[in-house]
């Protein structure tokens, strides 16, 4: 029950267990044509290029920036908490100019904000988090789009934490690539980075094609700045996964399995009715904190579905308490980073484990630790709590 | 049955379905510290710093080289198949000064020539793989580990196509850093790149480690040219592996499980047993095709254990001959790139497919198949041939 990776759902689990098949196998072919249009409706868009790039989330980051990102290009990130520098960390690593605006850490930018930046920096690219678990805030996007779209910049969204859980709508909100991983909302584990690419962001990474030497024939002309990484060159992994089925890596046979299988459940649960369910058992863990006399850190109106903050009460030991709650009672929570290291705890309610008796039994567990260690809890005020926005 | 990927163990896939844990779960951080002390028995050393980098062989690859090489430094590639022109090309991607030295597919390299090229372009790392499928050649690597120390050179080996199936240790030869997949003889599916690495190797990447704002402490302090990469920057994958547990992927769990379930297996076997049975069926293998009447490419003396490539026989429909084994055996075998395009098929006994049914029901199908393109087969003569060997 942390901020993630938190469990698979079994189905996944069992998924995976499949037996493999050859990287041509038109099997295989037809399971990577499947899981690409599955994606399509995980990013709501009608993006011709939605994969898997094979690596954790991470690496779906990297792909995306690399690809898009020259050495010398501006890049402009709002950084509203501690995946904003790692977009800068990553990008600076590609040998971008990055520039970034800040809010304190639980609050989140206006469009205004970003417009003014965008305008005084001038990017090729905005790089930002939708929801960033260190601090909870899921950062509105819906204008984003127009906004870059005017100026002519690409936005780039890190989706990893929220897609699933929270209204995420690519072609809609105009994100030109959108990243995730499976280890939250979508219910697998880590390994798997889902990347949705809109065709202007097809056209940039287009020119700087360079197909690999003992692959190319002659009508590969190389073009543009050569990508600076071959695992992530997304014009090579464009062409793996499309018709041409150029090799490149070999694709994670089992990883695939388990991507297309987290799709595959949530489109059948209706992308809607799963963003519900986050919303409910989001809801329902923020009553029970709260009923429990927990304080919850950060602007609740933008905090995401899937993961609430609580300052650790004055008097518990915070680590304490933690590894009470996994000793004891078999249920992670989760730490924090940077400037609300050792001050919050962060509890999850995210892919599988959004559900009423994961809530209800991290909440009863949660009062008897904190009990435990001294701090005056109401018997009962956490799952009562939580049975409330269940009835 | 064909180059790899090939079908996983059975148990590898069951380890994968196991129910997740945290990724600071003290049952997660003790499997990593098992995982990393599995592979150093896989690859024959001491070295402390051997985990795994969380993408397929190639990213395991690209962590190496970006990790080690610098802009402008001087690579040295010796190129007998199509995976040295990938290190050549990853090689450049790193901004190195690549230089090559060739032999024709179906040769490998004399140390002389090695030492020869070594000397006269006097390079910061020596690139080579030990096996490619892509002539299914092993370079002898004893050698080279010495000829490089004396030279002051570092050893990178790609050992993805062979470790497991022939001989590599990595320690004796003086192998500076080596990187592998689970798809090939390590009975697994393609996702992790297991890798280890010298103290003289690891002392490189320390004077290049930059750790990640928001994480470092005031005694991290920058040093030395920042590798390109962030997610194949292997200072930090070492920090998250290492003591310090510093955050930086979110490991693949299921493919983590995977890859320990792959070492404990050879392990438990024995390295040198792991060997010898890829010796035998890879024996009875060539000894089959041959009875078949079917010509063997390459210089046989220095084929890997795991794979052969025949020609494709005057007449024969080689995309044909493949379906048809695919189709109505269920059986896959490769085809082939480069200059060999079209030319031959290679054939794998590797990993869980190092078994005599195996051989014995390729053989059988593929008499079949050659015999119903109107090949001149001996009846018999490819099983016949395979039994002897294992008799």
């Amino acid at each position: 029950m942390g901020p993630g990776p938190v469990d698979a759902d079994p189905r996944v689990l069992r998924a995976m267990s499949a037996s493999l098949v050859g990287q041509y196998d038109p099997a295989m072919t037809a399971y990577m044509t499947e899981t690409m249009a599955l994606y399509r409706e995980v990013f709501v868009t009608q993006n011709e290029q939605t994969f898997l790039v094979d690596g954790t989330s991470r690496a779906g980051i990297e792909a995306a920036l690399v690809s898009l990102v020259e050495p010398g290009d501006r890049v402009l990130v709002p950084v509203f908490g501690r995946f904003g520098h790692l977009l800068t960390e990553i990008a600076e690593r590609c040998g971008a100019e990055v520039h970034t605006i800040e809010v304190p850490w639980g609050e989140v930018f206006t469009p205004e904000q970003v417009e003014e930046a965008v305008a005084r920096v001038r990017p090729k690219v905005l790089a930002v988090v939708q929801g960033d678990t260190a601090t909870t805030m899921c950062q509105p996007l819906a204008d984003l789009g127009e906004i870059c779209a005017r100026h002519d910049v690409l936005l780039y969204c890190d989706a990893t934490a929220s897609v699933g859980g929270n209204e995420l709508r690519a072609d809609d909100w105009r994100l030109d690539v959108v990243t995730a991983g499976l280890q939250k909302c979508l219910g697998g584990p880590s390994g798997s980075a889902p990347i949705t690419l809109s065709e202007r962001a097809v056209a940039v990474i287009d020119d700087r094609r360079h197909v690999e030497a003992g692959i190319a024939t002659d009508t590969d002309v190389a073009r543009g700045v050569r990508i600076a990484s071959n695992y992530f060159d997304l014009a090579m992994v464009m062409d793996y996964w499309g018709e041409r089925r150029l090799n490149h890596h070999t694709e994670a046979t089992s990883m695939l399995y388990g991507a297309r299988e987290c799709a595959r459940l949530l489109v059948a649960e209706g992308m809607d009715a799963a963003i519900e369910r986050h919303r409910l058992h989001g809801a329902a863990m923020l009553a029970g904190v709260r009923g429990l006399g927990l304080e919850v850190f950060g602007d609740v109106t933008h905090k995401m579905n899937n993961v609430v903050a609580v300052h650790i009460p004055a008097g518990i030991d915070g680590d304490g308490a933690r590894a009470a709650m996994l000793t004891d009672y078999g249920i992670e929570i989760g730490t924090s980073f940077g400037p609300l290291h050792g001050k919050v705890w962060r509890i999850g309610t995210m892919g599988y484990n959004a559900r009423r008796d994961a809530v209800m039994v991290t909440l009863a567990a949660l009062e008897q630790v904190l009990r435990s260690g001294g701090a005056d809890v109401t018997a009962g005020g956490g799952v009562g709590a939580a049975a409330e926005v269940y009835s």
